[in-house]
C-alpha cells in the first residue's frame, strides 16, 4: 500500500485540514494518508483546545486513515525539531510521500531546497555564525544566510507554515529514501488570519470564537462532528492552566527553574517576578515579553515549566523514539499490520504504568494536560487506538 | 511594664479567645498581654481560615496588646518545636508569664513537670529509645515512660492543649528565667468538640459552620467583628489549594519529592499515587492515611509541599529567628519601644524585598497563601503593623 503522510495539529480540526488530507491522497496517488499529530500539548507552546483522543477521531472521519501522535518531545519545539520527530516517524512507517500547506508567495522547489541544505550545512552553519549577532530576528538572519548562499531559492522565512515546510524539507532530504515532497498552497485563511472566510478560517480564528462562545459564527468552517466536540466542554485554553504555572513559578526556587528544559540567560528571574503580579496568562506573557523572548518562545517554556520538563527526559526520547498509534481505519489497520514487521519504531497501541521511561514525559504531560478541565477523561490507561469502519 | 504571653492560632478568633486573653492578665496580673501567633499556615498543617492580618486586627480588639507572628518554621511543627519557637520569642521579649489552655482531666504542676523534664532529659530519651518500636502511638509512648519515671506527675499525653501545656513547661523551663505558668482549664468546648454550646465553641465547630454556609448559628460564639471578617468571603480551607497540591504531586519526579522537609520513608510515592486518583484533598488523605501517617502528620506534610519547604530553609529561620510585628494597641506600642534596646531578637515592623535569606520561606507561603482565595490581600510588602488606639 502506497501512503502518503501529513504532519499536523488539528487545534481545532477544520475544513482545511478537511481539504489538506483529501489533497495529499489525491496529489500523491497513495492508498492511505498517515497524519502525524502533536498530542496535547502544541508546537507553539499551548495545550490543545481538544485533546488528542478527539482530534484523532474527527481526523479518521475526514480523509485521515492512521493517526499517530507525535510525542511532546518533538511536537512542542522550534520548526526544525518539530519537522525532525515528525519525518522520523513516517520514514520508520516507510512512507513514500508528504504533503504540507505552505503559504509562501513564491512558488518555490522544496524537493531542490532540501537536498541543497542537506549538502551545504557547514557552509549554512558558518554564514549563520557570522550574522547571528547582528539584532535581526532569526527568521530575517536566515533569509539573510540564503539570499547569500541559494539566492536561486526566493526565500523567504517570514511566514510560519513555509518556514515548516522547509524544515520538512531539510530533514527529509537527510534520508536515503527521501519522500516525494507536495506543497499545497494556501488558496484563503493565512495562518494568522483573523477573518472567517465562506468555508474556511484559520485555527486561530476559530479558537478566538469558541473562547467567545460564538460557536454558531464558525458553523460553515467546521465539520459538524468538530463543533458538537467543541460544544461538549471540556475545551482548554492556557487561562486554564494559569493558576498552576503561577503556583510553580512562584513556589519553586531560582535554582528547582533552572533546572526545567530550555530555562537559560537568566529569564528564570523575569518569569517569576511577572507570575508575582500577573492575573492571567497573557498578562503574565505580555509582561515578560522582551525582543529576545517572544511571545512563542514564552509559551514554549511555558509549556515547558507546567510540565516540568528536563533536557534528559526530551532525549531519552530522541534516543528512544516510539509510534503511539491513537486510532486508524480498515485501512490504516491493515497498513499498520503490513508495517508492524519492518518498521524500525516499536509501535505502541496501549500504555501500561510499565512502558518505559522515555513514555514517563508524555504520561505526565497527559495528566497535568487533564487538570485543566475536570471533563478530560484519562488519556492513556486503559485506552487503545480508535477504529473507524 | 509586666507582660504575660499567650501562644494561639485563632482559627477563627472565638469568646473562648477572648476570655483566654482576659485571664492571661487577671491571673497573672501584667500590664499588657502579647499574643504570639501562628501566621497564615498552622500547627495542624492547615491553611488559617482568614489570613493573619485580620486576625491579628480582631486579637487587639479583645484583650491583646501587642501580636508577634510565630514564623512557618515553628508554626507548622509538632507540639515541641511549636512550643520551643513560642517561648523564645516571648522570652526574647522579657516576658515573664505564660498562660494557656489545658483540656487535662488533672491538676498537674506543669512548673515541677518543666523543671524535671529539663534536669532528666537524657533518662526520658533513654527509655523512650526502648520502647519507641512497641506499635503504640507516639502519646501512648511518652504517656508509658513518664508512668515509670514521673508516676506522681498523673501525666496524659492524650489531649491536644494539654500536650502543647507539657512542651511549654519543658521548653520554659530550659531559659535562665522561666516565666510564670498560669494553665487554665476549659470549663466548656473541648479541642475536638463539634457542638456549639452557649456562649463558647470550639474552633473546628466554628469552622465547620462556616463552610456550612451558617453563620448565623454561631453569632453568639465569636465577637461580631470577627463574624463579619468570615462573611467577607476571603476564608479558606485546605480544597482551595488541592488543585495546586495535587499539580505539584504529579508534575514532580519522585526525587524532587524527596527534597521536601520531613518527607522520608518512602512517603513519596504513596502520596503521588494517591493525588493522582483523588478529587480532593479530604479524599486524599483518607486515601493516603496510615497508621503511622495520621491526619494531622500529613496534614503537615502537606503544607510542607505545597510551600515547598526546605530543610534548610526552616533550619535557617531556627537559627536566624526574629520578631515580626503584626500589630499592637497604644499599650504594646510602649511596650515594644521599651524592648527595642533589650530584644535578643531583631524586631521586624515591615518586609522589605531584600529582608534577608531567613524571610524567604515566610514570604513565598504568604504568597501561596494568597492562591487560594483571590480576594486575600498582599501580606508582606507594604504592610505595617496594625495601630489599635
Amino acid at each position: 500500500m502506497k501512503s502518503c503522510g501529513i504532519i499536523v495539529e488539528y487545534n481545532p480540526f477544520h475544513n482545511g485540514h478537511y481539504y489538506h488530507a483529501k489533497m495529499a491522497r489525491e496529489l500523491s496517488g497513495a492508498d492511505i494518508v498517515i497524519a502525524v499529530m502533536s498530542g496535547n500539548f502544541l508546537q507553539r507552546g499551548e495545550p490543545a483546545i481538544i485533546d488528542k483522543w478527539t482530534r484523532a477521531k474527527e481526523a479518521l472521519a475526514h480523509g485521515v486513515d492512521l493517526v499517530i501522535e507525535l510525542p511532546f518531545a518533538y511536537a512542542v519545539q522550534s520548526a526544525d525539531y518539530f519537522a525532525k520527530g515528525g519525518v522520523k516517524l513516517l520514514q520508520a512507517l516507510e512512507c513514500e510521500a508528504l504533503c504540507f500547506g505552505t503559504d509562501s508567495q513564491n512558488e518555490m522547489d522544496y524537493q531542490a531546497f532540501g537536498s541543497f541544505v542537506s549538502k551545504h550545512q557547514e557552509d549554512i552553519d558558518q554564514r549563520y555564525q557570522q550574522i547571528k549577532n547582528n539584532g535581526m530576528s532569526y527568521p530575517q538572519q536566515m533569509t539573510e544566510v540564503f539570499r547569500q548562499l541559494y539566492p536561486q531559492s526566493g526565500l523567504d522565512f517570514s511566514t510560519p507554515n513555509h518556514i515548516l515546510g522547509m524544515s520538512y524539507a531539510k530533514e527529509n532530504a537527510l534520508y536515503a529514501q527521501p519522500m516525494k515532497l507536495y506543497p499545497l498552497k494556501r488558496e484563503q485563511a493565512g495562518y494568522h488570519d483573523l477573518t472567517i472566510h465562506q468555508e474556511f478560517a484559520s485555527a486561530t480564528a476559530i479558537r478566538k470564537a469558541v473562547f467567545a462562545n460564538e460557536l454558531d459564527q464558525i458553523r460553515q468552517v467546521l465539520p459538524e462532528q468538530v463543533r458538537l466536540d467543541l460544544e461538549a466542554s471540556s475545551n482548554v485554553s492556557w487561562e486554564d492552566y494559569w493558576s498552576l504555572l503561577k503556583y510553580k513559578l512562584i513556589s519553586n526556587s531560582i535554582n528547582e527553574l533552572q533546572s526545567i528544559y530550555q530555562m537559560k540567560e537568566g529569564i528564570e528571574y523575569r518569569l517569576q517576578e511577572a507570575a508575582k503580579t500577573s492575573d492571567s496568562f497573557s498578562t503574565f506573557i505580555k509582561q515578560a515579553k522582551t525582543k529576545r523572548y517572544t511571545w512563542t518562545r514564552l509559551q514554549r517554556l511555558s509549556t515547558y515549566i507546567l510540565n516540568n520538563v528536563k533536557q534528559a527526559e526530551i532525549e531519552q526520547v530522541w534516543q528512544h523514539s516510539y509510534l503511539q498509534v491513537l486510532g486508524f481505519t480498515e485501512q490504516g489497520q491493515r497498513f499498520l499490520k503490513e508495517k508492524k514487521k519492518t518498521s524500525q519504531l516499536p509501535l505502541l497501541t496501549k500504555i501500561s504504568r510499565d512502558s518505559g521511561e522515555q513514555m514517563s514525559l508524555a504520561i505526565r504531560s497527559d495528566q497535568i494536560y487533564r487538570l485543566g478541565n475536570s471533563n478530560i477523561s484519562e488519556q492513556n490507561f486503559g485506552r487503545i487506538p480508535i477504529r473507524l469502519s
